[in-house]
């Protein structure tokens, strides 16, 4: 038996999240079901953590056992010859037998999409949110350089998680403009619940001038999550990677 | 009475193209639809050419008539309340009464999106055509080259088109790569049926070293269409702009 860790792509547009639910299709009950088919067993994937409906994956992680003899390697192309166009399977190693997923994650980096064309486009709606709204970029980075280090994040979160912790560390944080489009790019050692969103929420309010970037040390002094923006829409946002040491 | 001239922006994914056909939902008949629901008044809509099921659109355009008291600057809005989110009104305004979105028509301009990443990403599955092999630019640029000008395209086009004639002039064709990104754009007086996904079929295959570059001069001058490689898929091919005097 060999522990197997895949990376894997989605669009997530088509689905009800990675994590399967009584009611709609998701991810990752469609990856175990094309996994099933090639290995000819029940089988049980483990991410690094759930995506939510509409989020999408460039580099999501998981990991399962192995128990035939097709070879690490090849298993991605068998998979993927099973697995619907919006999912992809891109890497698939032999791991040591403790590697898990989630236990095992060092950090994470998601981005978020957000398009300031003049227009609407309908080409990006899944994949970008639009921003109709004059938006300055300064006050922005200023409010994500806020986010660095250890804070406790409970008000950039949402209830329903049942977490030991709400303190997470924050490694990275940044805002990119490339002509009409803009970019937040976060990297941590975990996120809380809706994390990402509520902060991408908050920072385009900043951006668009409703709030200071001083709200941001607000929202982690206070740990108030009504102080934040709106929690940004699920398309915009993408599971970056994984690291793992 | 006021001839409205509309540009439009559409994914083609979920549509059976543009212009109305027995089975199958069209991008014209869902603007139709809309258009009446804001209008109260039965309409006909005439673009300035139909596009394959799978082909988007940046700035196709359209013609109408509107005899409602509704200005034609706040047309796009009202009806683009009634549409879905993957076709969107970018802009409507007035023009004159002998404006024809196909016969006024001076060039169009497509563009043609291929993805040369290291896996096949489902995200832009919809969005870009996968090159999964090494791709060589330089051949292609120089056979881009050789469309420019006045020639007879028969041998870059399906038969099924009745045309008066199959000579079109071709005033820009080139190719950029942008990382993994490669994008094809020409604009042209008019193009034949399924001519740009031909032309691009072609290139790929000259970018892959199947065919010489000379094969491009050699279908202008044989007309034949067997010498041309596939047609390329439909999914990454978009409608940039037209151009009217």
């Amino acid at each position: 038996m060999d522990r197997i860790k895949a990376t894997i792509a989605y669009d997530g547009t088509n689905y009800c999240g990675w994590q399967i639910q009584p009611n709609g299709v998701t991810i990752q009950e469609t990856v175990e079901k094309a996994i099933e088919e090639v290995l000819g067993t029940k089988i049980k994937i483990t991410a690094s953590g759930r995506t939510d409906a509409g989020v999408h994956a460039l580099g999501q992680v998981f990991h399962f056992d192995n128990s035939s003899t097709i070879p690490a390697n090849k298993l991605s192309f068998a998979i993927n010859a099973k697995l619907p166009e919006d999912i992809r399977i891109l890497k698939t190693e032999i791991v040591s037998n403790d590697f898990h997923a989630r236990y095992s994650a060092k950090n994470k980096t998601y981005i978020y999409k957000m398009y300031l064309g003049k227009y609407r486009n309908p080409l990006k709606r899944n994949y970008e949110t639009y921003i109709g709204k004059e938006i300055n970029i300064i006050p922005m980075q200023a409010a994500a350089e806020m986010l660095l280090g250890s804070h406790d994040f409970v008000g950039f979160s949402s209830s329903g998680s049942d977490v030991k912790t709400t303190v997470r560390e924050i490694f990275n944080a940044n805002i990119d403009r490339n002509g009409d489009e803009l970019q937040f790019e976060i990297t941590g050692n975990g996120f809380l619940y809706n994390m990402v969103r509520i902060i991408v929420g908050t920072l385009i309010e900043i951006g668009e001038g409703k709030k200071d970037a001083e709200c941001i040390a607000k929202i982690l002094n206070t740990k108030k999550r009504n102080l934040g923006g709106k929690t940004a829409k699920p398309q915009g946002l993408y599971l970056l990677k994984v690291k793992y040491l």
